[in-house]
């Protein structure tokens, strides 16, 4: 059938990002946010196709949001449309809430999850009577002027949490294979680009471990305080500084365990 | 309550060893066989304690087994019990067969996946009244007397898969954390010893990301064609070398994270 990234609205209204083709990763810090998230997606049984997950709203100097998205693709792409044209039930009648009107990151959040309750609402039921479930969650950061740089993740019953110092990073999606990497190396004090990169390291332990978590990749990077996209990016398959990135940790890796003695252990007696 | 190892008899019959709670590998090399497995299993809520999830059925020259179990550890408990004294239904009704009697590994597995029907037939529907899944599985590696050396993994419905020169590992419980480094790092020629400190960097991954599992570890090396244990360890939390793979690895992660430049990435205009 032939899916193109940029066509989207072609797919049809089965299409999943199931959460085990999807790794998506936002990491909050002290200089600012990091997203990364892969683009794979598949429609019906057989069609892998690459798909924006990672979304923007940007006012520059009054505000910036990115959204980065896992789960079924017609519930993301219901709850999307909310989100820009007016999520129900909020603000005014004639002016509901969006997100380039929501006054604070917290409602921000708080947004998100009325628009996942109001797409469960229409279609959890007709789901269910053909045996999907309802698979949806959100990362969720951005800052809105006078306010914190702030990162949450919400969950398809539309609750949510918040990255803290204690957890600078949040995933959703596949994101077992990767997080040993961030555990050890993510603090709150680490560089952006520092961030960054250690983010395209979990990432590619993820797609080595899950081909179906791949290529390309989308990155964005939001300074705090700054109110606007610093970096906005998407990795290719032929990305020199990637590849270079892949080979060099692949090596390291082999060396390190190369280099750490033999177990000197012998059966007690 | 006060559970201790040794005494695993004295565990309430709900005693879980939930999966996520479990981490073990079996990895199958021209060499030999390695089994590293965690010892933590919760019984109840709130009871934590360490329990053997490797065990091993030796008669040296002829035979050596190795089991490493995951699930409900009643189900394991009733399954090892049918193992050693006989699985119902088997050889004959005076000697029904056992791990020491079986002819083969391939029957070996086979006997395996009998008892764990066999326990499902007696539990199953007893656990889904009390809202408990059946949870089971299984590494069974070894080697019997004119026969190859092979590994198993045993799933709760009593199937079974191989480990191949394409596959030489196999993982039960919580995998993912660990997978990576094993990807990386494993090879059917890969040392038996250096095999075993990639997978103590696997488990070291694992229990890092995941608190609930966690030491002392029990570790086991069988060497193809000697047909008898050749390394049966329990690396406790003050072993010397463990905690210094530990922080080597660490340190070496760090040292190459660092010296990959950071991403020359800028927003295309």
């Amino acid at each position: 059938m032939g899916y193109k990234p940029g066509a989207p609205h072609v797919w049809p209204i089965h299409a999943q990002l199931d959460s085990s083709m999807t790794y998506c990763v936002g990491i909050l810090l002290d200089d600012g946010l990091v997203l990364i998230s892969d683009t794979r997606t598949n429609a019906g049984l057989d069609n892998i196709a690459s798909f924006r997950k990672l979304h923007i709203v940007e006012n520059p100097g009054e505000r910036v949001l990115a959204l980065a998205s896992s789960g079924n693709l017609s519930i993301t792409q219901s709850v999307l449309s909310m989100l820009t044209e007016g999520v129900p039930g909020t603000g005014t009648p004639d002016a509901p809430m969006t997100l380039s009107s929501v006054p604070s990151m917290f409602e921000a959040a708080q947004l998100v999850g009325k628009a996942v309750r109001e797409a469960h609402r229409v279609d959890a039921e007709s789901f269910k009577e053909h045996g999907m479930g309802f698979e949806f969650s959100m990362l969720l950061g951005g800052q809105i002027k006078g306010r914190r740089l702030r990162l949450f993740m919400i969950y398809s019953a539309g609750n949510f949490i918040e990255a803290t110092s204690d957890t600078a990073f949040l995933q959703i999606g596949e994101h077992k294979y990767g997080k040993p990497i961030l555990d050890r190396a993510i603090r709150p004090e680490t560089d952006i680009y520092d961030a960054l990169k250690i983010g395209l390291i979990s990432m590619d332990s993820t797609m080595r471990s899950n081909l179906a978590v791949g290529l390309p990749l989308d990155v964005m990077i939001v300074r705090r305080d700054v109110l606007k996209i610093e970096l906005e990016y998407r990795i290719e398959s032929d990305d020199s500084y990637f590849n270079d990135l892949r080979r060099r940790w692949s090596e390291a890796l082999s060396a390190t365990h190369l280099a750490i003695p033999k177990p000197p252990y012998k059966t007690p007696v």
